[in-house]
């Protein structure tokens, strides 16, 4: 078997729910620690995080996943069990199988590797691992960020190991994400009773004009290979079930995806003036979850295309969609990101998994890449 | 203590939740009998109706009400117990205070007293009476009226005691009711993460338009004394809570009360006409509570408005607002429906109550009202 297959399975083998890492880091950090790197646990509230470094100074190449997934729901949903690790027509079955405890067992073999055959490279090679990634993520990237920023630290390159492929390995080179904004709205209005609408002031019949101008106006008409920004209501509440009653507010929650045209705080501000000027008394509360960020053409994106275009024999779409990762948080230090890693149709699904095939080959896109960055 | 009060006060003693008669009909079947009236219990699953009659032949002359209340809820929000009568500062407070026992109570005083002094009183003089108006009245008055369309049963005049007084007794006669129709409308998209709308359909962003189509359309500018039809939208669901998800349904309750420009068939074809044009995918379910009616001049609104004018020295607003009664029940049969009871203010609520003035002068209205229609 393998070294990153043996890995793999064994981090699959231990059932790491947020926030508990479950003994992962662990078992990595003996691992890096016997490969001469040195080690800092950054324990904040629940979350393991560990930072690991090998040389010193500049560039800085950080290579940034998570030993956490999400829960596994019923057993007997699942065709084998979710925490132990299991082979079939040549995929490997388990929750985090794909997301992403494939991409952190080839970071480790990588790491390995890379520092055997160049032990006095360039700069310094870093992993950063946390146990809440999949959770609230408050003590998880976003907290050793914030220590990062004000212990100074810089970071140049960082490669996040998070599911990017789509159909296979390396066909998509992940070189942004966008912003994500969410807000909840409610809106307020009088209750009364449907046979008497003169008496009430029903808050869906004055909001509907306003909520259509939010979800019809076009943002923008995208950023580079951004897509356009995007709002979508995902929550609308009001009304008690009886049909006779006119109700008194209506809550309506929705979420902006927004790429680096905007920010937060003018996103918010263009909210607030539709609702006034469609003359509504409402109350707004926002949630910031990430501003965009965007890796321009540099050495990192070159590299990675060099590197899948040599795997894959065709040049990987260099995308900046889907959801949000910790490299949210890694970018505003002032680092360019890349997400590059396994296939991503199971994530998050019963019967999560990777091909071995794919799971094998990781270690040495990882290799290449860091060889083309801090080999001397 | 005068007979309305303690008549009363005897059904408020009665805690007559829907559709627990509780007695109160008994009460009253045994006093109608004595004063020669023929009885008939027409009790139907749990519901328990009374039709009492007096005299034989055209013109028929109905007294329509009610002997179950609403729920009263918790006990220590009342500041008395709610089937416990109690006078205080000249209101007598007690559930069905208002909604309407005092009608009821009044409808028996007055029809005592008229065929005492009328024994050989032209055509028939009848009390309808049934326990389930407050809930969902299927084995209520619209049985007994399915009933009497069989036997071939002729009502030509029908005065329904509920509270339809604004300030003061007999400032306002309600002529007629409008319809009201219920829609339960499922509108169906495709459920997805608010990252990737391109893959998923938000139901919400597809029904805006046609709500607000809905919502915003004038159906009519009245109809005779009747206000415009109305549509106003009780409930709307959609969501899981998640603000990453778009919600794959979108669930709407809407009312409509409408007046005689329409029936129910041509306003659902007028709904599902503008749903149909916005392209919708849906489901769209329909209760139809019971069509408009109007009770045109005639001898039962000119005596109504001859008795309250002389009650009040005002001529009463007539009116055909508000919510539905068991009339719409009975104007089906061809019969003219008029409403004339007690101040509405406190019915449904918390120490329900009605002036022990007002109450003390409704049998003397009914009774000039009796005599004008069917005294020789």
């Amino acid at each position: 078997m393998s070294d990153v297959l043996q890995l793999a399975r064994d981090l699959i083998g231990r059932a790491s729910v947020t926030p508990d890492d479950a003994g992962c880091q662990a078992l990595i950090a003996a691992r890096l620690a016997r490969a001469g790197f040195a080690l800092e646990h950054l324990r904040y509230g629940e979350v393991d995080n560990l930072w690991a470094t090998h040389g010193g100074g500049g560039p800085v190449l950080v290579l940034l996943g998570h030993t956490d997934v999400v829960p596994p729901g019923p057993r007997e949903a699942w065709a084998s069990d979710p925490f132990v690790p299991e082979e079939r027509d040549g995929m490997l079955y388990g929750r985090g199988a794909a997301d992403m405890k494939s991409g952190v067992a080839a970071f480790v073999v990588a790491a390995e590797r890379f520092v055997a055959a160049n032990p006095r490279h360039a700069g310094t090679l870093a992993l950063l691992l946390t146990s809440d990634e999949e959770g609230d993520a408050i003590d998880g990237v976003r907290r050793v960020a914030r220590e990062f920023r004000e212990r100074g630290r810089r970071i140049d390159w960082c490669i996040t190991g998070e599911p990017s492929s789509k159909v296979r390995l390396g066909d998509l080179l992940r070189v942004g994400r966008r912003g994500s904004l969410s807000a909840s709205l409610t809106v307020h209005g009088v209750q009364g009773h449907v046979a008497y609408p003169e008496q009430a002031r029903n808050p869906v019949h004055l909001a509907l004009p306003a909520l259509q101008a939010l979800v019809s106006r076009r943002w923008d008409h995208g950023w580079e290979s951004f897509p356009p920004t995007s709002l979508q209501l995902s929550d609308l509440h009001a009304g008690t079930g009886a049909s006779n009653v006119i109700p008194g507010e209506l809550r309506v929650r929705f979420n902006l995806r927004y790429n680096p045209h905007w920010d937060a705080p003018r996103l918010e501000s263009a909210v607030a003036e539709t609702l006034d000027a469609h003359g509504l008394d409402y109350t707004l509360g926002w949630h910031r979850s990430g501003e965009p960020f965007h890796t321009p053409e540099g050495p990192l994106r070159a590299a990675a295309r060099e590197v899948l275009t040599a795997l894959t024999g065709n040049a990987p779409e260099e995308s900046t969609g889907g959801g949000t990762s910790d490299a949210r948080f890694i970018a505003p230090l002032g680092a360019q990101c890349i997400e590059l890693g396994p296939v991503n149709a199971s994530i998050h699904q019963v019967d999560e998994h990777v091909r071995v095939a794919d799971l094998e080959a990781l270690p040495g896109v990882y290799l290449a890449l860091i060889e083309r960055l801090l080999a001397r």
